[in-house]
């Protein structure tokens, strides 16, 4: 005799209350995505899945979003061109078909993601890893109709260097030069000489939403990350090449307040074309190599925010 | 020939862009806070700390926030009864005063919390762990008119059966009873029996916003948490208190999202008089014991809210 | 005019003493491996890779590592058949050629590893993802001559059904059925119904010596860890499937102790051709639904001393 | 009528097989040390506890492991002066005696510690975190007899400065400064200036086996970690602190090899008094500025062996 598995979750709850999000969190995947013209992508991305719940029902249907999510992963692989913050849309299309009560659906995504890199003196070629993000958030009006916001993003370490400490140093030095060096002798060694300061690891952020038709290079993203820190780190550094990036991140001091800021200005340069309302979240976290503890700083705006605080004119 | 250190932070910087956020995070302390009537508590919390900053400045003076967050942790040792959202608030305070630039700063603190509990039959004591969570955001307004909101909050690990399947295990097991019981014997056996299901570690998290001069204790949060799950956990069960917790937990079974309604219906109940707008996160995290992936729920609503959406009446 | 870069590594050390492991940790990297008749695999491991350090010389050269691992991962592409324990020993011979003065390399790798699974009823395909080890030891002797030890391991997570509650759950049960059931019956619905436990997630590894022109598959490691527990489990379950796992890992409750005793068993029937000083590495840990700590058990011995054990005869 | 709970771990296994470790991880408690003519200590410890398991036994009684931890660390509470190898001592005592059947037993334990630092020059006080790590493990022989062998140990994060990127960086300002000083104004600039490095956070771990009878102060162990780095780092750093922080730091350039040896010559000097068959571990790992990588170095070896590698005599 065949058994007639219940459907607790269609059943109503005992405390009507809707609930914002339900879903799955930590889904791996292993992911091709083909593109016209460039190398294959490979990534291993991790997502979270979650649909709104009326109030008249027990539980979602849970199955069905790591369903969503396996049939998309499936299907773009013989598709030939697809970026990750349009894989997230159509995971969130498939989910509203899937799970007809919900009216909002929500995926983010953050995969591992490996780009080459060029030592700067010797050119040796390394795979360097960074972070890509990705997030599409779906809205089902009262009559079906769908629409859906996404956004691309990336997190990369560089490396930054404090210039209040160097300043200090130089200062410090300054006062020991002038011992035996005239004023004029001594201006020429400051500005030979690289100083010393506290340098570390630094973590940028940026999330830009997508705009329908448009794009938004991952590759492009990472590169405003990078120069907005004092120097891009490197795997594979021979001694010319770890030379010139402690050389040349000390000429580009930079407080984590400053990284944040160079991020808003190459953004509007890169993106000025984008509406206005396009979202933007950026963000640096340097591990001070002097503390336990990090500092922080971000900015969240929309685009025409960002413009019109710089009196932006094109 | 003393040095006149530079204040590079004061400078104006290049990109005159106001930034949301900036500060540190991660600071680490040592907290014993008494209180009238009860053992001290003892922490060791986890610190962020953020203040805004204006576009005509180039960097905040990072290091008054970690000394904010010492000198009101230090000063709380002596005081007779300070809970963590009025530390924070405490500390938002202090911050406001050192960087009289800033408009807006926050706090975020979360620590590990140990609390007695006894085993459920053979009453063996034991600590066991959770996460206290507690905030504060101040504002201060143009006239320097300043305004907190702060808040508490936990995050306790308990344990969920899925009634899914328990009841799709129960309908399959009956098929086969029915091959040589009668209905009615039948019945009384599915009714004696506690059937088998899937279950695992549940994380439930509640964060209440803390109007002035009320108060919302900590202990309370981490009863409501452990309540809306099948069962708590305990570090020492004794074979009896093992029996005991596994026969409960599956005469309880729940969903993740029954475990989020059930903390709305307890925080309505015990917070009533609060005010409307009083802010409410409430989240839970299922370890699927069947899956590698959680199940997820979340609401987030004012106390007004979530009296409407169930016509709560006093 | 040509900067001379020094060579402050090869200085004498103000402290002769030589070091057991000098070396970089968590380099990352992107890996496509070939397989004759096999789908080719994609990993993003991670590498840490040591030498030791001769008491006369004060560093390593430390990029000549991470540019080992990055020639030998570029070189493997093309490769037609190179498994991933075959790697790390490919990385120790590069790395003893680069660092002439070592004469003991070490590597290990970790990474992601996605593999299909299908459901237990409905045979939903989904992808699964589990962890693979491997590692290689290279030894330069006073004659220059080289030898290589190399495993290769995986860490996958399953379900595990505590035994000994589901017999205290049983006992209690019969208890109250025994009210109104003979025992003859009470006897058969003991054996029909499928009684409640306490289950969770468990991690068993498994890691495998590998002996010279020998070979010890990946997914047949998989295989036999999943087999140890009490029921593999899968990212896409539909309700019949859900049942049937639920049932099935119940039918075969395993103690931490069973999944470590279950997996020597497996091994020695599947490898008993390997040589008797194979060293095998077999570890359990249950997130334990019941506690917030976790259980764990380890067997570390020889395939020759775990055959001695059993009385192992073929 | 009283239910008879199944002792199913006493049971025989279908598979004799010896185990080498069963027990419990991630065992939290909070404890607090009281020491004659000290301030208490507070912890958060968490421990790890395994027995081996005969091959006769299906399972060890599990509950007695976090029982033995918990009665401990409920007595030493009014004991007067223990320290923390002590403690798991005293545990692996107490699970000897209670698991009867167990003829070794190992303790592990770690926990954050909160010391007091004053910054170098303004002298601001602030309370730094470090990791405390001890363990215990105890061998029972045929005759009953059991000896134990236990560890104290540290973590502690400070700050390195890569020499030889600094000598590169003095190197190529040299060749600059030549451009327009003589050799001997050149030299004395040399001698002045504080010439940039990569710099960073560096993690030094030291763990000392304690014989019996014998003191080793783990503020001691924090001390020779944090001396043996290019200069310790501090939660709270006025102007002044920093920049002395900064230039002590680049007086003192150390690699990755140099703050393990520092670290062996402290302890010989320090302990020499202790036996040759000491077991002393010692291990730096530093978060690269310029790589996403880390840097590594380890050495393992008794105090012995450790004072005939430097031909000490006292």
């Amino acid at each position: 005799m065949a058994i007639c598995f219940p459907d607790t979750q269609g059943d109503a709850p005992r405390i009507a209350i809707h609930l914002s999000r339900v879903g799955v969190t930590n889904v791996k995947k292993l992911l091709r995505l083909e593109r016209p013209g460039k190398r294959p992508i490979i990534l291993t991305p991790t997502f979270d899945a979650f649909v709104d719940l009326p109030s008249d029902q027990k539980g979602i249907h849970m199955s069905r979003s790591p369903e969503a999510i396996s049939e998309v992963v499936d299907e773009v692989v013989s598709s030939s061109s697809v970026w990750i913050e349009d894989l997230c849309a159509k995971i969130v299309e498939r989910m509203l078909e899937k799970h007809e009560y919900a009216a909002r659906v929500e995926i983010n995504m953050e995969s591992e993601y490996m780009f080459p890199r060029e030592s700067p003196v010797t050119k040796k070629e390394s795979q360097e890893m960074c972070k890509l993000l990705a997030n599409a958030v779906g809205i089902r009006d009262e009559n079906g109709k769908i629409s859906i916001r996404k956004s691309i993003g990336a997190e990369v370490v560089g490396m930054t260097v404090c210039p209040c400490a160097q300043e200090s140093v130089r200062e410090a030095d300054k006062n020991k030069l002038l011992e035996f060096l005239d004023e004029e002798t001594c201006a020429k060694v400051l500005d030979t000489v690289t100083f010393a300061s506290h340098n570390q690891r630094g973590v940028g952020t940026i999330v830009i939403e997508v705009p329908e038709n448009q794009k938004v290079e991952g590759e492009k993203i990472i590169e405003l990350i990078e120069k907005s820190m004092s120097s891009p780190v490197c795997g594979l550094l021979k001694r010319p090449d770890e030379n010139a990036t402690v050389m040349n991140a000390h000429k580009n001091p930079v407080f984590v307040e400053d990284c944040v800021r160079n991020m808003v200005e190459t953004i509007i340069e890169e993106y000025s074309n984008l509406p206005d309302d396009t979202l933007i979240t950026i963000r640096q976290v340097n591990h001070e190599s002097i503390h336990r503890h990090n500092a922080f700083a971000e900015k969240i705006s929309t685009l025409g925010g960002l413009k019109e605080e710089l009196n932006w004119e094109e």
